[in-house]
């Protein structure tokens, strides 16, 4: 049993690499559908959800102060922060997962039997998928790209006080566009067999300590 | 015919691992013995070359205006650095190589047949590493690898203008304290036959563009 996080620039494939190796794997997939699971939880609507999940509170830390907060003192985006925490803590508890953003590399940092996977792309290739799969022309997906990394980049540091895309932080960092997909792959299916025996020496996760609400 | 170039975090293994790559190829290993070589054509002393060579010219840019220069206003640190480049560029333009260091990946990036690799590695590990390697106590260690990578840093981000360790300059990122020698190895090993039928389609570098003297 093993857990498998993939971090990716915006338009690298991780998304389809990540089901493709969940699939192959027999494992479990944790995308798009914790947004499900935190609407259900919290009770925000799932667009909301979507817009603030993943993303920085803010880019100010100072407007960031004066966002609406329960009468604990927590924000809507401290909520639903804790809940994701929640769910990624849960989910790799349980093993044999892919787990795509949602910062699980930092999140599941005391484990030993997780590898961390970051996808990077080169441009003209991101744009390509990325226009294609969002149906958009050109500049819109060159913009698009831009503010998604920008946002995920932004979140990481924030909730991590790590850099995002820093090879230093992963296990393995490969070019999705140079080695292609089938070979993206093939390469993190190599490396996951080593940590399937290491599954059972580490639960040793206090799901509870992982709450970061800065 | 490939070319593998490997950056790497001090103490992470690049040169025992680059080394057993080469062997097992065939492949010509450039790595230690490039400073013999700028000895010979520039006249400096190996020690001058290995302080300056691999290093930012110096912390300050502006303490840099004020070193000594030739008649072309060229300075030692400049003619190191080109000479340097020269012989990258014609290690790979012959072809089978692996070249440790010295900004390859951007030098070469106008190639198709290279397959850059960042190594990286855990604290715990590359000081162990080091304080065997250099015999040195802990405290020494330590000090050292922040030293070193902290001049490779800089030296990268001073003559390419990119950052240093971050995944999206590299096809291949791995950590080896994490994944172990041999399954770095077999990973780089497992990338590069699909450059080596590349090689003939893309000697298109004119080495007369690399001489990058800022």
């Amino acid at each position: 049993m093993a857990v498998i996080t993939i971090s990716r620039e915006f338009g690298s494939g991780g998304r389809v690499i990540g089901e493709e190796i969940a699939k192959r794997l027999g494992y479990y997939y944790l995308d798009k559908d914790i947004i499900a699971h935190i609407a259900q939880k919290t009770g925000f609507a799932k667009e909301f959800i979507q817009q603030r999940g993943e993303y920085a509170p803010s880019k100010s830390l100072f407007s960031y102060g004066f966002l609406a907060r329960n009468q604990d003192g927590i924000s809507p985006e401290d909520m639903i922060y804790r809940e994701q925490c929640r769910i990624v803590l849960e989910t790799a508890e349980r093993g044999n997962c892919v787990i795509i953003g949602r910062n699980a590399d930092y999140l599941l940092r005391d484990r030993e039997d997780v590898l961390n996977v970051f996808l990077c792309g080169y441009k003209e290739e991101k744009k390509k998928r990325i226009m294609e799969r969002y149906h958009l022309d050109e500049k819109e997906a060159l913009n698009l790209m831009k503010r998604v990394d920008h946002k995920r980049s932004a979140n990481y540091q924030y909730y991590t006080e790590k850099e995002w895309g820093k090879a230093a932080n992963y296990t393995i960092c490969l070019n999705s566009s140079e080695l292609g997909e089938e070979k993206t792959i093939e390469i993190i299916l190599s490396c996951i067999r080593r940590y399937r025996h290491l599954r059972n020496a580490t639960s040793r996760i206090n799901t509870g300590l992982f709450f970061v609400t800065k």
